[in-house]
């Protein structure tokens, strides 16, 4: 568990800003360690992250609201604060490709992603059956939830009721290959990252490693985003690529891009959990 | 010039092609200094490059194909032999952007794609006039060839005539922003190389770096390709990407972009000179 | 030139640093167009960056360091104001190897490091001839000061005059093959950057190249810092590195390693012009 | 388990060299599935690596050698076959940081290292406890060698007895922080391989990563390398660096190194496995 809070806040651009926020925050006692803002020169939209230790902060999560309501007001802000008195409670979905569920269970539990990092894994749900051992091997709860086209709805609705009593705040589709509803997309908005195997908007969609040897590329790619309703659309990320070759059978380009699909897909979680990530229609502002 | 020439084979697949060509070979004398090979396994194609030291061989241009029919006619090899006894004489094509002519003219002129790496620039076309003194100052001719739509087809023929003229075996688009007639790329075929500012197949067509920076991208890359008769659909021959933010303005891709285009036109110049490519469809083989 | 003033601050860590510099910026009706910040937590060194729009600022050059005087005291502040209102006017040094030269006339040229960018190339220094002609095709004055070891002490002298009468701010040495001596360095702290070709710490110091080769490394870099007085010793701003492979000659090292040299000199003079730099020992802060 | 088999050849360079062995090759109705060969410009060294089809081969492992003598004794060959008919046995050593073995087994356990890819765990070692429970899950057997300054030699020679019994093929040092004394290393020629937290030359040595954070270097490495008498020396297999910020901690860039060490450590092991590696001095020469 951090011992600093985050504030986050983005609003229309205006003077005055940054100065209001940062005294607003020093006369509650709070010391900034880390401050990091940009405005986008198209909209004109002003994004701000600031870290506050909260030890000598005279004020709580139940003081905030009202007393940072002035600020808000002036600048039309919209801001949110993120307290870090839990870890953020993180489902992974997971179909029959296990690398980066692997990947993540090792980097939650060594605390790389989990403790001080932000966030504890409540549950792991699959559609099928062949990651149960090595979920409940590492003392997690996996949930067997098999779709069907007949049982799909009715297993999202389950899925939706499991995810509500473990009060999860962040959902990871680590290579979990059924589409998400609206109903659920919208339950969890900027919420839901998953992993896209090729470098979007390149090979959207389905077997994008096979389409990418067809056309004969030189390099590959991963994507995570944030899940919207409309498939592989939503605000990306990170991503990464690599250098194939004509040596490359479609098989070597599944083994590279696993490697790529880990790598963007933890880091994507790591810049959520630490709440770096603020989103803009389809883009995101990552703060470094 | 090279003191080397190179053998370029495609075949079927079979047993006993690599000794039957590299006995051929020494058996006229020749010591092999490089040899490499592919099997494509989704089509069964076999692929080979070899480069044989011309001092000892006891063939020629004039006899090689009657020489090499008997191997040739076995296997039913596509066989090209590059004796490289002059330079590859290139045109260069650009409009108002000049980065990649600059990076280009730079390179062939320090011997880096000319002279013994095999390449001459025979002379620079463009429809604009603006890169005319930087292209004269090095000695090289410049071509001002107009286009307006009225124009556009009897302009290509001029340039078709010139190119002819000049005896050109290798067209590179530097950034020039006109399309192709399909005549014009019938006539050179896997001869004519351009530079596309995004990892294809992302962001074909026009202004692609505005396009990657309204979906929110987390990285730009570039791709060069031999030009067929479809738009940005030709056998890619290098690919690069780089990152970037949400601080990056479409002016800050545009500037990332050129540093990448300039890398990766130059790397398909450097293979196509040294004879490395061969295509299969849509995909090339690149021999490192 | 820029319609904004950049102000860079290093300090201790303390509370209410970045609350106090930008309310007493908001209250000169300063609108900030961007803010970076960074405590090193080894040293509890502040480190800040701010960029203010001029057009609405109630002070200029002549009252900021009297009106700032209390923050300053206040915080103990080691506090500059960049105030852009002429480009920093920039001397490159080089010797035979253009590479380098070429590339960055290049990007003055086009804007990418000048006008807008903030720099202005007032003159080329060179211990040869060789690159003379290029450097006056571009309308630029090339001094020619040819070193022996006689005559060494005395041309440092010559230059470093003429650098005070071109009135230089910023010194790039673009591939100059002679070691300054300490006087001439602590003329222009922080402000002299070089580039090495390796990735430092490894191979500092002559024919990095040739002793990657001889070593076996599977990738060559290239590095770009402030010069001090310990060769290859100041502090980094840039760096890069590509793969090589077996196939690499010495020759080839050196090829690839131009593209990586021009890159990360390119880079070190872009975040310098603009005043995104600032170090601490022999690291450095580059904002983004 | 592979279905061909793989012989490497390094000689002096000699004319002639690959027509006769591809003929050798072809005469005993073998099919060259791959072929690559190398020219050392500098020390006139021939590498060569072809891999067979054993299915039409008409000798076996028993006949090899004398059917080979005369080709052999021809051109001073020295040359191994790798028939491939099991899978290499590797024994990993780890001390209490798990990310290379876990990244490892889970490699081994889905077949990117394992079954067809050539290669079996048949033990770990480790001098601490802390890893037991996650191979012993996997189904392999963990052996604990703890290491003092007194038991040192002994239990070295314990570790060189049990890969004796076990067979192994190629030893693995998942960062184990122990030094291997000369005859255990002198006992496995080419044959252990070990991860390097950093991008060597720079760095050999203990805390790589707090010495490159004092550095203020832009980039981290890691480097894997077979093992020879002269710490971090050796040969290096295949290197790889990420970028790293002022904002990077020496924890951070611990993080970031992670990534590098698992992929780095995987790809030598992959490449090794696959009878791709040969050694020159410090350099190897990985065929692709």
């Amino acid at each position: 568990m951090s011992h600093t809070a985050r504030l986050l806040i983005s609003c229309p651009d205006a003077r005055g800003v940054v100065a209001s926020v940062t005294s607003f925050i020093h006369d509650r006692g709070g010391n900034i360690v880390d401050l990091d803002q940009h405005v986008d020169p198209d909209s004109n939209a002003f994004f701000m992250r600031v870290e506050v230790e909260r030890g000598t902060l005279d004020i709580g999560p139940g003081e905030f609201d009202e007393s940072f309501a002035p600020v808000r007001e002036r600048f039309l802000l919209n801001a949110r604060c993120e307290w870090c008195d839990r870890p953020k409670r993180v489902a992974i979905f997971v179909s029959q490709e296990d690398h980066c569920l692997a990947d993540l269970l090792w980097r939650f539990g060594r605390g790389e992603l989990g403790g001080e990092a932000g966030g504890e894994v409540v549950g792991v749900i699959s559609n099928h059956e062949v990651c149960r051992a090595q979920v409940e091997a590492g003392g997690l709860a996996f949930h067997h939830l098999p779709v069907t086209p007949e049982t799909k709805a009715e297993q999202e609705r389950t899925a939706m009721a499991l995810l509500g009593e473990l009060d999860v705040d962040l959902v990871i589709l680590a290579r979990y290959m059924q589409v998400l509803t609206p109903r659920f997309v919208a339950a969890y908005p900027s919420r839901i990252i998953n992993i896209h195997h090729s470098f979007l908007p390149a090979f959207a969609g389905a077997r994008p490693y096979h389409r990418a040897h067809e056309r004969g590329v030189k390099l590959i790619g991963a994507t995570s985003h944030y899940v919207t309703d409309e498939l592989d659309e939503g605000p990306i990320i990170a991503q990464r690529t690599a250098g194939v070759t004509h040596r490359d059978a479609v098989a070597d380009l599944v083994r590279k891009g696993r490697d790529l699909e880990r790598l963007v897909l933890a880091e994507a979680a790591r810049v959520h959990l630490d709440d770096r990530v603020l989103t803009l229609g389809r883009r995101t502002v990552v703060f470094g």
